[in-house]
């Protein structure tokens, strides 16, 4: 089990040399998902040796410029390099009509199945799922409807304790099977051998929470609850909490708030608005309230083994 | 007069790390138009110091991504920016259902006046003019409906020839509005002095012409005859004539045979295929045809005094 981030773009909107819209790219447990993707996504891609055609599952946030219109772009490349597998697109409603507009007027070669899945609810939803990651929707309160993605590996199944298994000589490997699907074992004598036991506990399921843009919104701490990653947005500093209530963002402070709240292990904080050149302020602010609290940068990778 | 041309993005399709798609920003007589607008531009648009503002008219040769997905970032950023002048978009029929789609599905505060012009014509056609600057289009010949553009200078009046004005004496202050008009002045014995002997032409208007994506089209050159500086796609080296034809591109000495025919004072080569590393054959293939040749390049300047 293992939880890879790099992150692509993680500033605002405004244009700027060095400064790239949202964007960021996710291994855990062998999947791939690109989460949000603003104009220069797939360039950087290529910069930060993202392999395009691992990626099958694309998660939009919301419809404002700086967090998806390097979709078109991309879907287009799929098309110039052939790609024939399925690519499934998580975005809200609208995110469809939008997408297969642009492609028809350019008269894309994209051939490959594009399957929109178009987002509506104000509440958590399931939306992915597999036998290595399930994803859940989490509702944010933007200007626009928004939702941020709490990504989650799956539990593995327990593991063969053989230290113990040795302890008891009736016990072989005709009952593994039944052990391993989580059976107590019951032996000739009538004595029953719990489950616990006689298995060792997997490593602990590890989970990334993605938060883009959004107000101050302490509901969603129950959603993300645990996790160990959490990006949280922060386009402003506190001396700009008025603006960010304005225009619907949160301050590195409110961040650092809901990660105290959702006592998460680590927190991560982007979208910086470009009136800030230190970003280093970012991360003091935030640590004042949560201490393991990380800045993001175009190229950062954050692992967890 | 003058004309100053920046080469933003001038590589074709296939994302790179530093190579960027078609994108041009020309200075014509105190006019300052954006041609083309690939995925990425606005930000290149801020590296090579490009004034946003003075921009209000932009030129899309055609709705293949890699000359356009730049376009709707760069008018929402217009919004953040509070413009508030009209900007005047020229392109194929469908750029202004798919632009204003997506600027209503982001809910952009875009709100200033664009005001698009599709063109469907394939005949070349005068779609702009004021005192300084006309633009006609070159139809050009590509997978979908392309234009080229021909950027010229107004022609200036006449200048008063004081010189020669002053070896007659009855001709007088009285007489200039006249005489700048293109007149010709009736001397009291009755002979007529010629409009020509009384001023001086004014300097040679400058023009530019902008082909992009098309295959080898011998049938524009009585358009852009005599211009000054020719852009002229070369997607591929003569080694690969043949995909040059089936992907409707034209090769380095196609380019070069245009310019050569075209009597044009020089050729600038771009739209390079990602199969190529080594720019410089460009150059080599297209001046054995056409000497005045130059590669286009990110951030390189063309200007003519």
């Amino acid at each position: 089990m293992s939880l890879k981030l790099t992150i692509l773009g993680c500033h605002s909107a405004t244009p700027r040399v060095n400064a790239f819209p949202t964007s960021q790219y996710l291994e855990i447990n062998n999947r791939h998902f690109l989460i949000d993707c603003g104009e220069g996504t797939q360039r950087l891609m290529r910069k930060y040796k993202v392999g395009f055609s691992k990626i099958n599952h694309i998660f939009i946030s919301h419809l404002h410029g700086d967090h998806f219109y390097g979709l078109i772009g991309l879907l287009s490349t799929y098309g110039i390099l052939s790609r024939e597998k399925e690519l499934h697109i998580y975005g809200p409603k609208g995110i469809k009509e939008v997408t297969l507009l642009q492609l028809k007027i350019s008269q894309s070669h994209a051939k490959f199945p594009m399957i929109f899945h178009e987002l509506s609810s104000k509440e958590s939803e399931l939306i992915f799922e597999d036998d290595k990651v399930s994803v859940r929707t989490i509702p944010l309160s933007h200007r626009v409807y928004t939702n941020g993605y709490l990504f989650t590996e799956k539990e593995k199944p327990r593991k063969l304790n053989m230290i113990n298994i040795g302890g008891y000589e009736e016990i072989g490997r005709a009952d593994f099977l039944n052990i391993k699907a989580g059976k107590d074992v019951v032996l000739s004598n009538g004595k029953i051998i719990s489950n616990k036991e006689l298995t060792i506990a997997p490593k602990k399921s590890l989970s990334y929470a993605f938060c883009s843009d959004t107000k101050y919104k302490p509901d969603i701490v129950p959603i993300i609850e645990n996790t160990d990653l959490l990006y949280h947005e922060a386009t402003f500093l506190s001396d700009k909490e008025d603006l960010a209530k304005k225009t619907k963002h949160s301050t590195a402070e409110q961040a650092a708030k809901i990660a105290k709240k959702a006592n998460v292990n680590q927190l991560i904080i982007g979208h910086y608005s470009g009136r800030y050149s230190n970003l280093s302020l970012f991360k003091e602010e935030a640590q004042l309230t949560f201490k393991n609290t990380d800045i993001a940068e175009t190229g950062k990778i954050f692992s967890i083994d």
